[in-house]
C-alpha cells in the first residue's frame, strides 16, 4: 500500500538477491525504517524481536530466511537446522509452519545445488500469493460494503469498526481485514474507521492509525472501552476483524477483545465479519475453547511504550510498583456472533457447512491447510 | 481505608480547624502526598484539577469549600459567589450540586455571624454521612458475596471483576463497589479482584491497583478486552461496578467499557452488580440513552501518563502525530444486562418498582435525591 504516496510491501528482495528487506515494524509509528536481513539469524531474529509480525507476513519471512540459509549450507541438515530455528521463534503461528512445510518438501527432492534458488524463487511465490489472496479477500468484503453503503440511503461514509492489525503490515500486501477497506476507499467509496487501539500492545494506535493515515483513509482512534457505545448509538455500521486461527466450525481466535466487540455488534443488530486467508484455517479443531490461550509478560500490562515530548521512545509504568498483571493474548469469538467470513474463496457462513462449501476437497480430507 | 497500616480518609479537617487535607489522586500510584486547601478557592481548583474526583468526594470537597468561604465573606453575596465557583468546577457531577445546595439552604436562615461554624459542622457531617452510606452499601455487598463464595462450594477466592475506581479514593471512605470487597476481606474471607486498567485515563491500573494493594487485597491488574475472555473461562463468579448515574428505571451510567463487561457477564450467566448511594438516582431520567455522554479530549487516547525508569512522571505519546481520536467518557449499560443495584438501603432489581420499593418517598414526589 502508499507510504506518503509511494508502493510498498512488508518485504521484498534487494535488487543483489542476496538479501531481503523490510519494514521495522517495532519502530512504527513513531519512525519509518527499513532492516536488511542478510542470513538465517537475522531473519529468525526479526521474527522473534516483533521487527516484523502478523501471521501472513510471519510467513513470508520464515520462507525468505529458509532460502537465506540455502546460500550458505544446502544440505539436508542445513535445511532441518534452518527449519528448527525459525520454528522456534513463534511456535503457535500457523502460517509459520505453512510456509517452513511447504518449502521443506519442495527443497527435499533437489539436489543441493538447485536448492538456493528454487528456494529463493519458491520464497517470492509465497509473496506473490500472499498478495493474491489478500486481494481476493479485498473484493469479497467489497462486495459486502458496496451492500452495506447502499443500504445505508444516505451520502454520510460507511463506518467502520475494526480491532487490532490485520493491515498491509500483517501481511505482504492490502491485509486482511482491511484490504476491503482499502478497496472501497480507492474506488471513491466514502469510508470511516473506527480504530480500536488494542491494549496491551496497542497494534491498533501505532500500526492501524499509521496505515490508514499514510493511504488517506479517514479514521478516529479510540480505546477498547468505547466500541460498545458506538454501536449501541447507530455510529457504527460494520465490523471486520482478522483471526489468528479458525476452527472447522468458524469458531474465530484473534486478538484479545476481539470477542467484547462480537457480542456488542450481535446485541445491536450489526455485522461482524471475520476476513481470513484459508492458511489461518485449522480443521484439526472443531470448538475454540479448546486453543490454548497464550499467557504473554504482564510487563505489557503495567508498561506502555510511546514517544516522549522530546522524541526519544520509552516506557512509562502505568500501575503501582510490583502491581501483578494477567496478561492473556487472544481470545475466542465463538461462531454464532460471526455474520460472515470472508475468505480468499469468497463469503461463507461462520459454520462447518459454510467452510466445507468453500473449501470441499477438505470433505475428502486434502486441501490446502 | 489502610495506607501502609495507617488509616486514611480521602479528605480531613486540619487540627486547626482552618483548612482541610487531601490526598492528591493526580500523583497516584507514584506518590502519596497530602494537599493543604485554604481558601475557596484551591478546594475550587482541587475539584478543577482533579486533585480529588469520583462523584462522592467532589461533593464533601465542594461542601468544604462552601465552608471555607464563609470565612472570609459569610453574607448572602458571599454563599452566592461560593456556590457558582464551586459549581462551575465540575457541572455534570450530580454529588457537586446536591452538597451545594444542602448547605446553601441550611445557611441562608442563618445570621451571617452563625454561618462559618455551621457550615463546617455540616461539611463533616456530609462527610460522615457519606461514610455511613458506603458502610451499608458495603453491608448490603458483602450478602451477595457470602452467598456467591458459599455457592461455589470450594476453597478458592471469590473473583471480582470491576471496572474504573469505585473505591475509597472515590468516596470519603470504603467506597461503592469496593466496600463490599474491603468488607468481605476483613471478614476474612478469601478475594481475588480482577482490575480493568480502563482506558483512557486508567483509573483501574492507577487508583483501584494502588487501594487494593495498599489494604492487602489480592488483585491482578487486567487491560479492558480480558474480561470477556476471563468470563468465557469461569474465572470471574461475579462482577461488580459503580456508576455516576442511575435513571429512574435502572439503566447505569458509569464509565466507558461498562457496559461491554455487563454483556459478557450476561452472555455467560455471571452476575453483574451495581453499587451506588442513593445521591446518584437521577429520578427525572427514565431512559439511559436521554443522558448526554461527555466527549472529552482526544489527547487522553493518544497520549498516556506514567512513570520512566528514571522515576519521572510524564507523558508519551502511542500514535502517530496528529491522529484523530474520539473520547466519549461514559456508557449507558441497559438495566436488563443488571443483575441487582446495592444501595444504601439494601438490594434491589434494577428497574422502577424495584427503586420503588427501597425509597418509597419518591413516589411521594419528595425524597433525599
Amino acid at each position: 500500500m502508499q507510504v506518503d504516496g509511494r508502493h510498498y510491501r512488508t518485504i521484498w528482495p534487494t535488487a543483489d538477491g542476496r538479501a531481503v528487506e523490510v519494514i521495522d515494524q517495532r519502530r512504527l509509528p513513531h519512525a519509518f525504517e527499513i532492516l536488511r536481513l542478510e542470513d538465517l539469524e537475522s531473519a529468525a531474529r526479526a521474527i522473534e524481536t516483533m521487527v516484523v509480525r502478523g501471521a501472513p507476513l510471519i510467513g513470508a519471512t520464515a520462507a525468505y530466511g529458509l532460502a537465506l540459509a540455502m546460500h550458505v549450507d544446502a544440505s539436508d541438515h542445513g535445511i532441518a537446522s534452518a527449519y528448527d530455528r525459525l520454528f522456534r521463534t513463534r511456535p503457535t503461528a500457523v502460517n509459520l509452519r505453512w510456509a517452513l512445510d511447504d518449502l521443506r518438501q519442495r527443497l527435499l527432492p533437489l539436489v543441493p545445488g538447485e536448492r538456493a534458488a528454487a528456494a529463493w524463487r519458491r520464497a517470492a511465490e509465497i509473496c506473490d500469493e500472499d498478495v493474491e489472496v489478500c486481494r481476493r479477500i479485498g473484493e469479497a468484503g467489497l462486495e459486502l460494503f458496496r451492500k452495506a453503503y447502499a443500504e445505508k440511503g444516505e451520502k454520510k461514509p460507511l463506518r467502520v469498526l475494526t480491532h487490532c492489525n490485520a493491515g498491509w503490515l500483517a501481511t505482504v500486501d492490502w491485509g486482511t481485514a482491511l484490504a476491503p477497506i482499502y478497496m472501497a476507499h480507492n474506488d471513491g467509496m466514502p469510508v470511516e474507521v473506527w480504530v480500536d487501539e488494542t491494549r496491551p500492545r496497542n497494534q491498533g494506535a501505532a500500526l492501524t492509525a499509521w496505515e490508514l493515515g499514510r493511504h488517506g483513509v479517514r479514521h478516529r482512534l479510540i480505546v477498547d472501552n468505547v466500541g460498545g457505545h458506538l454501536m449501541q448509538h447507530g455510529l457504527v455500521d460494520l465490523c471486520i476483524v482478522g483471526t489468528d486461527r479458525t476452527t472447522a466450525r468458524g469458531d474465530v481466535c484473534n486478538k484479545i477483545g476481539t470477542y467484547l466487540k462480537a457480542l456488542a455488534a450481535k446485541a445491536n443488530n450489526i455485522p461482524f465479519y471475520v476476513a481470513l486467508p484459508y492458511t489461518t484455517i485449522d480443521w484439526s479443531v472443531e470448538n475454540g475453547a479448546d486453543i490454548p490461550i497464550e499467557e504473554r509478560d504482564g510487563r505489557e500490562v503495567t508498561h506502555i511504550w510511546g514517544k516522549d515530548e522530546e522524541g526519544v521512545l520509552r516506557e512509562v509504568q502505568i500501575a503501582p510498583d510490583e502491581t501483578p498483571a494477567a496478561n492473556y493474548a487472544f481470545d475466542v469469538t465463538p461462531a454464532e456472533l460471526v455474520s460472515a467470513l470472508i475468505t480468499d474463496r469468497g463469503v461463507c457462513e461462520a459454520s462447518r457447512e459454510g467452510l466445507e462449501e468453500l473449501f470441499p476437497e477438505r470433505q475428502a480430507g486434502v486441501g490446502p491447510a
